[in-house]
């Protein structure tokens, strides 16, 4: 069983690009070309959307699957449709593994015990089905909450052992408000270096060949003094860092993520990836051709950081 | 528009009965004749489980909802089998609402402002289809998670306020190691106590009739000394108490989550009541008729407080 903290970790050295982007698919925005057609085909209906979704999905991942090492679907935007959203966030899941992408649920999902349970298997793991132990979503990481403590996460962690699968705990968000939660302060630190802590602890068991733990840290890219501090906190943690382009965070802000050596962190793009041929005034028929620039000239951006 | 605080409290009032029954439907506790149709009629799939989860539900929903105001299926409990797992909750929750229940999803979502704003529309709201706005999942309330602040909260009242529908924020959950975010210290008070004066805030422009707001509080039956402080933090949240029966809390324990007059809270009990079955030794037939006796049970134990 190779632990995800290698798996990853591999990936990104092995195409020389530290990079996740996420697959946030909004309708209004998928080339006019896909809508047309699945109306054409399925009506307005939740089972076009998801058409569209798939097939939008599935054009970008066939066009970076060679040069970016992983994908990070937002379930909001397939649930949200219902059933038939998270038929396309499943099969979206199948289809980049299937072209050799690491997949990172991003579903920030979390709950006592028993409940977390259910998700750590729905969404890494093995279901109960009549007895049979079944794979269900099977991503290859996901990320979560630790509001509620140890509880709410080993369950996520003994299913990576087993599994080799990965987390990403939300420790220190990319929002404005953030600070609300995450930056108070408990005596001489804080409550986002308290969870830090907690997240060491929690990945200690599976730290790999690599140096690296299949527990990571989600880390916003928006507060680069704090990462710095969150750096030295989590050695062993791989960072999700989003906020790259669209949230407002540059390569320079996402540096104090990465360890020296510039191992240690994946950064995210969505919007300015998926729907970089709106941006960049493309017919949208281009749309996963522009996609594919997008996440290169990112990748370059990166790779000048060291 | 009624508010769902008003609409929460008034059936709360007309049956006498502050009680939530979580529908957690684990498929080795389904009674085996409900197992054997579907594997008769769909083999040993998840469309088949699926099939069970509803069936199963049903038979609870017909049995309680003249006698209980709402339910609260557990997302995880569905989502762990796919999309076919979720089509039985998006079913359960159009069941239970035309049975005259009320449906709080018990999903814990929250993420930054965009994407909180699709799980809002989604779960609660309408939801973009190829330019009309129509509705998804359509539950009555949801529970969400407060770690990124307001930012990830104002989606979700905005679509309360439109939809007169409600949210309920965790705040102090019911699990042993909820003391290691929750608990701690911020000078001279603790984290769940900010979290609430937090919620208190979310909610203020929400607030109904009833005198009490669509944004509600989880509070946890499991530490009733620090009940006694957050109701008097949130003097206008319904709170959501999970933790009786199973998770070891009795009516006395819930006793400080209910203000004086024994209004402002609704106790939930998930395994006690559905697979009351097992517990009691009965033929797995009697499920639903078992289920209205243990809620009957419920019932009459918290109306002795007050």
């Amino acid at each position: 069983m190779i632990h995800f903290g290698d798996r990853l970790t591999n990936r990104i050295s092995d195409l020389g690009n530290p990079t996740v982007v996420g697959l946030d698919p909004r309708l209004n925005q998928i080339p006019e070309f896909i809508i047309e057609k699945v109306i054409d085909e399925f009506g307005e209906t939740t089972e076009a959307a998801a058409e569209a979704i798939l097939e939008f999905n599935m054009g970008i991942i066939d066009a970076i699957s060679d040069i970016v090492p992983a994908v990070k679907p937002q379930i909001a935007f397939y649930e949200c449709y219902g059933y038939e959203g998270l038929r396309a966030y499943e099969e979206t899941i199948k289809y980049a593994q299937e072209k050799g992408m690491i997949v990172i649920g991003d579903a920030k999902r979390n709950d006592i015990g028993s409940t977390a349970k259910a998700y750590a298997e729905g969404h890494l793991g093995n279901v109960d089905l009549f007895g049979t132990p079944t794979p269900s979503i099977n991503a290859d990481a996901l990320t979560v909450t630790p509001y509620l403590g140890t509880d709410g996460i080993a369950p996520f962690t003994k299913v990576c052992a087993e599994f080799g699968k990965g987390i990403f705990v939300l420790v220190r968000t990319s929002n404005p408000s953030a600070d609300e939660i995450q930056g108070q302060t408990l005596g001489d630190h804080l409550m986002d270096e308290h969870v830090a802590t907690l997240v060491e602890g929690w990945g200690r068991d599976l730290i790999g060949d690599s140096g690296y733990s299949s527990v990571g840290a989600v880390i916003g890219a928006t507060y680069p003094e704090e990462a710095r501090v969150l750096r030295n906190l989590m050695p062993n943690q791989i960072f999700l860092v989003p906020g790259y382009g669209a949230q407002g965070g540059g390569a320079e802000d996402v540096k104090p993520c990465f360890h020296d050596n510039g191992t240690g962190a994946i950064v995210n793009s969505s919007r300015g990836i998926i729907f970089a041929y709106e941006k960049q005034g493309k017919p949208s028929e281009a749309f996963a051709e522009t996609a594919r620039d997008a996440a290169l000239a990112m990748k370059e951006d990166l790779r000048k950081l060291f």
